[in-house]
């Protein structure tokens, strides 16, 4: 009985590390085991271009939890060990660590193996089946190390896909003084996380400082000795093309999960292309439990599964995976919020929940509300937009959008609104704090309700 | 039946001055007439401290709808005009203006007469029964205009009292080069708004830039020509008496509702002595509303009677008020979360709810956490501290304190789960927004609140 204690994790990314700190933390005795393939303990992902605009100084900043960290937790770390196989009937892990196999046995096993970025169809991106110089997506420590060699004041950058990473990206590289432009197939900038009515204001304002083409397919580089010197994008619309001279080509297309050891031990894989976990973070095997960027959940609104991309979703499925396969109990909420944040060019902006077209199969209403963050007669106030979404039917509050001051704290505001299921009437009257130099008597929030309350009133 | 139209409110303050606006918008024919004792229309009495600091230009920029506006708004507005009688009977308001008398016959009244400063018993204050020059209250726009005469850089100014009004005053004396002593009879400072533990912080900060003396009584003034030059203050442990020299005395001790004119039509009034109202913001009497300062209301949590002071609430309240009075239907919840917030020396502070004192007849647990605003690895986090109060039988939060980075949007967060009865177990699952130069995966907010959902475990 005692390899029932026995936890086995295979990967040290925010999932697999904050699951082993959990189960640590929920038995002290327990026996624990984590396997990196790479060369880094648990470090941040998302800080990674915040490194290379120079905001954070180095690159061993970002590692959170280190190798003397985990040692110290009593939790065994193998780094650069490649799992190759799950044993599902025996309960074994089978790795490879340079030459050498290494066989754990494990009584609950957790499956943190991340994502790998999807590559578009770009004419001559690789050759000899490489990427050739310049051209790196961003999603380890050593993509943004090579990225860094071929940043260089002056130099031209061209970053492929216009949602967070890619704008972040765009925004670090404009940052350390080079020329940038963003390509986008989709009409829109922030496809997932803004309506258009919401992504137009950050599109405007980034425009005055990069180059933009959304509604433009990239559709093949040109290459000498190896190294990228220019891209040919082309209009949806007009079928015009167009040529980009590029140092520097960024590839933020979104990512695909890392299913095959899952798949392998026989969990289930979802519609969206993750592993299926429940509230507990457990696979459809029993004793696997896996989370981060390989699964997928449900969405809280609709409770229909959606991939799991942000790191906050990652570090609380490994909480509830630790807590779990260490005997505890612990269940996530049905669904996840999808809250999240980003700035670049000097906006910050949020949302909670699904945009409008994520939502198209339910009946909404929503108001939309641009004010100022502090009253009107105190100096400095900041301009900040707000847009809610509510079911037509019941009223209760399903996602909302925020562009300008205090815009995630604001959607934190929203986001537990959506989690209580709080209705339009109720969170109109929700009583803000105030006070002149900090925010007005009636916040944006609330007065973007009114508008979505006075349309349903019209409607009723 | 022309007058059940009519709409009459007294006073043209925050509270005033919102019913109107809101009663014209739900009714657009209605007649409205509100009387003004004093020389301004509706401005922002919060901001009165933000002038004297230098940090609005002009006590003009403070009025918020002009005398202009209301007319545009087909508001009657009469100015200098003291209401001296309401007779119900005949639903008549009779007023002074200058030699004149204004009679208006109403179909709904709504008072709005406020607060006048409590002034404590300290000796010699007053000279043939007017307060000495250099020594003021803070309420209107006339007190702010007196107390700017006597803003000298190097002279010395005391401010009795240590609550939000009393600290901004401080912080804004301060600015201005005068140097600051604080005297406060209570043990700590703040005590309506943070618990000991809470406000230590922030005594412990603004100490580093002015003298305060908690657990002293303001005692008796030194005045000469009518002018005051010292104060003398007693300690309430050791009865150790200090003299403070002093050029500007400023009273913050709270204030007092003004009833009279309600209480002689024979609304009802309660035990914080403010005029009861409910969640429409109608009085005992028919077709009366009151809102604002001379009111009282109802605590969320607690349901017990609770003065109204905060500017938010007023202006809630004169948003119901208008809209019933012109006929429409507008609820309040049933009670105020009391959202507040300040800033002074830098510090941002916010809480909702009653504090631990304030909550004494129920049975609770209480978490704090201290953490930063930022992932840890990203430079420039500030410190920021939540505690969370929850019921110990239920585990609903039922009030929250905060000082540091966004204390005021961080305790909205709270107030809407306060005002959804959420518990401590779901609270704690609030998917937060993260982003490494924006927020952290885990917000101190929810941090705390494991806290006190280990307490909650542990005692369970």
């Amino acid at each position: 009985m005692n390899q029932d204690k026995n936890i086995v994790i295979i990967g040290c990314g925010a999932g697999g590390g904050t699951s082993a700190q959990f189960a640590r933390k929920t038995d002290r005795k327990s026996s624990i085991v984590m396997f990196e393939k790479g060369r880094y303990p648990q470090y941040s992902k998302c800080g990674l271009p915040y490194v290379l605009s120079g905001d954070i100084p180095e690159f061993d900043d970002l590692i959170e939890f280190s190798e003397e960290w985990f040692k110290k937790a009593n939790i065994e770390l193998l780094m650069e060990t490649t799992v190759d196989y799950v044993d599902v009937k025996n309960k074994i892990v089978i790795a490879k660590r340079g030459d050498d196999l290494v066989e754990k046995q494990y009584g609950s096993l957790i499956i943190s193996t991340g994502s790998k970025p999807l590559i578009p169809p770009i004419q001559h991106l690789k050759e000899r089946g490489k990427l050739v110089d310049g051209v790196y997506a961003l999603r380890t420590i050593d993509d943004a190390k090579n990225i860094s060699q071929f940043i260089e004041k002056g130099k031209k950058a061209t970053i492929v896909g216009a949602g967070l990473i890619g704008l972040e990206m765009a925004d670090c590289l404009y940052k350390r003084g080079m020329g940038v432009t963003i390509v986008e197939s989709l009409s829109t900038i922030l496809p997932n996380t803004l309506d258009e009515d919401m992504s137009n204001m950050v599109h405007e304002e980034i425009s005055k400082n990069i180059m933009l083409f959304t509604g433009h397919l990239a559709t093949k580089i040109e290459s000498k000795d190896r190294k990228i010197e220019k891209i040919f994008i082309k209009s949806n619309e007009t079928f015009e093309e167009k040529t980009v001279d590029t140092d520097l080509l960024i590839v933020a297309t979104g990512t695909r999960p890392e299913i095959s050891l899952a798949k392998n031990a026989g969990c289930k894989i979802g519609k969206t292309g993750g592993i299926i976990v429940n509230d507990k973070s457990e696979t459809s095997v029993e004793d696997i439990y896996a989370v981060g960027d390989c699964t997928e959940y449900l969405d809280f609104v609709t409770k229909e599964p959606a991939p799991v991309g942000l790191g906050s979703i990652v570090v609380r499925q490994g909480i509830a995976a630790g807590i779990n396969a260490a005997g505890g109990d612990y269940r996530l909420p049905k669904g996840f919020l999808q809250t999240c944040t980003s700035e670049f060019f000097g906006m910050e902006l949020a949302s909670v929940g699904l945009s409008t077209k994520g939502l198209q199969n339910s009946s909404i209403v929503s108001g939309r509300y641009k004010g100022l963050s502090l009253p009107e007669y105190y100096p400095g106030g900041k301009p900040i937009s707000i847009k809610v979404i509510a079911d037509k039917n019941t009223g209760c509050i399903l996602a909302a959008q925020a562009v300008g001051s205090n815009a995630a704290q604001r959607i934190n505001i929203l986001a537990c609104a959506v989690l209580s299921e709080m209705d339009i009437e109720t969170f109109r009257k929700l009583e803000t704090a105030y006070a002149p130099p900090i925010a007005p008597t009636l916040d944006v929030i609330t007065l973007a309700c009114d508008v979505v309350s006075m349309k349903l009133k019209r409607r009723g």
